[in-house]
């Protein structure tokens, strides 16, 4: 049965991501492999490579019962998930705030907007008023193709939203986003767009 | 019973925190406040204010087993306390990239450094690499005083402690760390000593 969190991203036991982690250094594929894991893969890259700080934060989780037994860890035996009020990712990259959202979609033609909720774009707005980098990863799965799209771009689709439009066609993503590199080390090389785009 | 967080931090149910923090709104005062609700109220005031954006990262949590009931939430069922790999708060501040974490002590003359572990002083090392900004926050609950301490001393002291140094007097705080301003609003007005140190 598949268990979703609450923003409806699928949950998995931390065993199978690791299972396919390795499956995946074999094959060298992207196959099999969520963006998150990928995502998770390169920041672990840019930081043995000391290019970059980025972590994804922990889902957030609201506890309401734990049991302390003797001699052995604490174990939580009631939670529930909560709605996160900021984006996933965050971090530094010379010296400056790095904060972002990632979204995969197997939509082939338009990025459905309901995959941000009010928080998480309140929440970038934020940033960019304290000249913080802010920006979206989206995966379109069924060509493998990654883009980044600044923050104050998906701002203003979210907020054109009541005119009617519900998701951001492709052809304005592949003309308004930058198509980021897809490679095994990293996997997904968004700090070459971030260099581009504002360090230049 | 007092449960206990991996670090040693104590584990409160959030309606417990909330009602305190209701409490000492009306009693305008520290006591049974602790240092994490004292900073998550600077940080929500400074948010309000738009004066940075800094959150504390959500406890990470090694999810076993999740129960997804019909029509109701999914629930947790057994779920670990994980060590965290990073510090606690992060953020950015006039485009720049803001980490620390936060400590108290019951100690009144000397601040214990086994309150912080390797991978939060690797963590430290590496933000600073990165030229962002890193420090610790630490509270002497028994006078309630707070102490800003970059964390290039911090780490410094850390490792020295080979030379048999477990803690760092607070003789030694006084000296190289920066006394931070308690108050109403905000509580523990960090920024300013952020301000003075890292922006003049």
């Amino acid at each position: 049965m598949t268990i979703r969190y609450p923003n409806g991203k699928v949950f998995k036991r931390e065993t199978t991501v690791k299972n396919q982690r390795k499956t995946s250094e074999i094959t060298y594929s992207n196959r099999g492999m969520s963006l998150e894991d990928d995502i998770n893969e390169t920041n672990e890259y840019y930081l043995q490579v000391k290019k970059a700080v980025i972590h994804k934060k922990p889902t957030p989780v609201q506890i309401v019962q734990v049991d302390y037994p003797k001699r052995s860890a604490a174990v939580i035996k009631e939670a529930y998930f909560k709605q996160a009020s900021t984006t996933d990712y965050n971090g530094v990259y010379k010296g400056r705030y790095i904060d972002f959202e990632a979204k995969e979609t197997k939509n082939k033609t338009s990025f459905p907007l309901q995959n941000f909720h009010e928080h998480q774009i309140q929440h970038m707005q934020a940033v960019l008023d304290q000249e913080g980098i802010a920006f979206i990863l989206i995966r379109f799965s069924i060509t493998d193709q990654v883009f980044l799209l600044d923050a104050s771009y998906l701002i203003t689709c979210y907020l054109a939203q009541k005119n009617g439009r519900k998701s951001i066609p492709k052809k304005e993503i592949e003309k308004c986003g930058h198509l980021v590199k897809i490679g095994y080390q990293p996997r997904i090389d968004y700090l070459t767009i971030v260099e581009q785009l504002y360090f230049s």
